[in-house]
């Protein structure tokens, strides 16, 4: 894991990104490049920088990998945003008539039944990929190959090496490439930020996850339940690593495994340099408060549903961060939230960036290390590990 | 019902097969055939009657849509028969690293990522379809569409009309459809039948079938759970039919729903002609015998797993029914029996039969009616139908 620490740092991720950069526009003339890019090319990055009132607003088209509630969900806050800014001009589905009805409902012109042909459609510059978690990464390097942006759900992939191949791709491509963590993207994150930053908190030594909901089905031996740290350790994880900006030092781990030998309960805590701590407490078993708490030498803050909080106790006083109201509810609470990052991916694909600063590539590549870690500490049988036949699907 | 007791008869069954064996004759040049009934039509129907010993002994080519446990177990059903009969000559699986992993293990040539495309390829000759139970339809239609013979494991639709409709193509086309009612296709079952025809059990006036497993799943309010009678009503009703050969006067019905509105009891009752009747009891509860008893005037047979009988208990002896054996378990037990259907498969489609007589076009309708009334006679909330866009599939 100490490798990652120099990869982490964000001056050393800014150096990178710049090399990159030139990169991608000197493979730019002999690459089959989306329109965004190319005009990005033509007209110099300046003037991509998109501001709420500046124009021409470039509009991204999204491609959704496959049709599932989760796209919905996705589709539904991409309604908050300004047309302009944002259309699905294409969606798979394997059933045709579930992807014409789906097409039908959200007015997507491009259908298509298979991945590969969505790949392929010229009328799709960014795909946001949401299918079972052990495709994404093939999803992942069949849209990198045909020059889409992606957006993939988290866990971007199963093994850390993978993580290593998509992203060198990414980079070699110039394309953008984002694991679906999209709490980070949040107003109030960003406001947490900026107030540790000045100290307002004095210096942070502990972050407290809760997260616990009793699931009926946990404690059976169904292999269909992939444990608490697969499911929901990634969510405690990235708010640590968010507020401490660094790789933790030690992992310890405890836990308690079912009859199939897959997690229900994990206390995860991570320690950083100068004695500061997170504890992560995950259980399948029972609901938890699933609120965190960021203690500091001077003050602490208080978040309700920490992967999407509406509501800080702070300094005496609630803020209160309300999310876009749309016509029709998303599946999964709060998932509307998800507006932010898929406007922080069209400013980045704007820009050029092939990673965004708010949820980047070593990141990913640190969170699949660390649930590995946690997951071999607890020596849970891990079903959902499968090493991805990488040589076909490049 | 009523109006499905002439179609079922067996004299008007025939008539209507040498009338569309005609018209599918007459289409023939004009139609893009596969090898198999093309060859069938120049050298004339009766060459290609199937005998163990007869050559040459035309090979059937089949196409799996799409790769899934019951896929593998209908390749293992297929290993017992002579390759020179039937080749796995295509498969599908939406995630190519999946399809390839499957078609390197299972040595088959052509590997697709969508429907249509395996529906396209020219060296498959018949389709097993084995989704998602309300997207058979849809893709029994694509098949057809394409020319191709179709094996499709129950329920072959959701509906009455989509059978109906179902049914027209595959005829005015002059193609092979079958749902895929193994049992029917097992010697225990022709045994069976020869038995009841030569009067050994007298006139038989009572079928009783017990089918119930604990299911720990079933009890809670999860949609994943379609019922008893969806789930299992059909193992039980068609032995009865294959029983008494006549479409029930009468349907009683009585039960216990879930939390979610879902059936996890069932006690059906159907009633024949002069006082014979078949008593089905179904439960997701407890553990039940899984038997099924066979009463007549004379005699009684008694038959262990009924769905695929090994053993029967018949005049004062046991007679046993052992299946072939295979290097590779089934995922479900007992589903190596698959390969009698199988091979009824290869022989209706060689003589150039549209349906077989094992299990034929206006038992899937009378089913779908059947399953249909016990649902709305049980009030059950029924979320796995849904009327599909036919049109959309034509």
């Amino acid at each position: 894991m100490w490798r990652l620490m120099n990869n982490f740092d964000h001056r050393l991720y800014k150096l990178s990104r710049q090399k990159l950069q030139s990169l991608a526009r000197r493979r730019m003339p002999h690459m089959r490049t989306s329109v965004v890019r190319r005009q990005s090319t033509q007209q110099g990055e300046s003037t991509w920088i998109s501001g709420e009132n500046e124009k021409p607003q470039r509009q991204l088209r999204w491609g959704i990998a496959p049709i599932n509630i989760l796209a919905e969900d996705f589709v539904t806050a991409t309604t908050t945003l300004p047309p302009e800014k944002h259309r699905i001009t294409a969606c798979m589905g394997t059933y045709r008539s579930q992807a014409l009805e789906f097409a039908d409902r959200y007015k997507v012109p491009n259908v298509f039944t298979s991945f590969e042909d969505l790949a392929r459609c010229p009328d799709v510059d960014a795909v946001y990929i949401s299918p079972l978690n052990c495709m994404h990464c093939e999803l992942c390097h069949l849209m990198l190959n045909h020059d889409k942006h992606v957006l993939c759900e988290q866990p971007l992939c199963m093994a850390e090496q993978q993580v290593v191949q998509l992203v060198t791709k990414a980079k070699a491509r110039g394309l953008f490439l984002m694991e679906g963590v999209w709490s980070r993207c949040l107003p109030s994150y960003e406001y947490m930020r900026s107030e540790i930053a000045k100290s307002k908190l004095g210096v942070v030594y502990d972050v407290r996850c809760r997260l616990g909901w009793e699931l009926p089905n946990a404690q059976t031996s169904s292999s269909a339940y992939a444990g608490v740290t697969r499911n929901w350790a990634a969510d405690c994880i990235q708010l640590a690593l968010w507020i401490y900006q660094e790789v933790p030092m030690f992992v310890r781990v405890d836990g308690k495994l079912n009859d199939a030998g897959v997690d229900i309960i994990a206390e995860i805590e991570l320690s950083f340099r100068n004695n500061r701590r997170a504890v992560l407490e995950l259980s399948a078993e029972k609901n938890l408060a699933n609120m965190a708490t960021i203690r500091g030498t001077k003050d602490c803050i208080i978040m309700n549903n920490f992967w999407s909080p509406t509501l800080l106790f702070f300094n005496n006083r609630e803020v209160e961060f309300k999310l876009p109201t749309t016509e029709c509810k998303t599946y999964f609470d709060s998932r509307v939230g998800m507006c932010y990052e898929i406007e922080e991916a069209r400013k980045c694909i704007l820009n050029g960036r092939t990673e965004s600063k708010l949820f980047n590539h070593s990141e990913s590549q640190l969170m699949v290390n660390l649930i590995d870690q946690i997951t071999d500490m607890m020596a849970v049988k891990d079903k959902h590990v499968k090493v991805q036949r990488v040589a076909a699907i490049q």
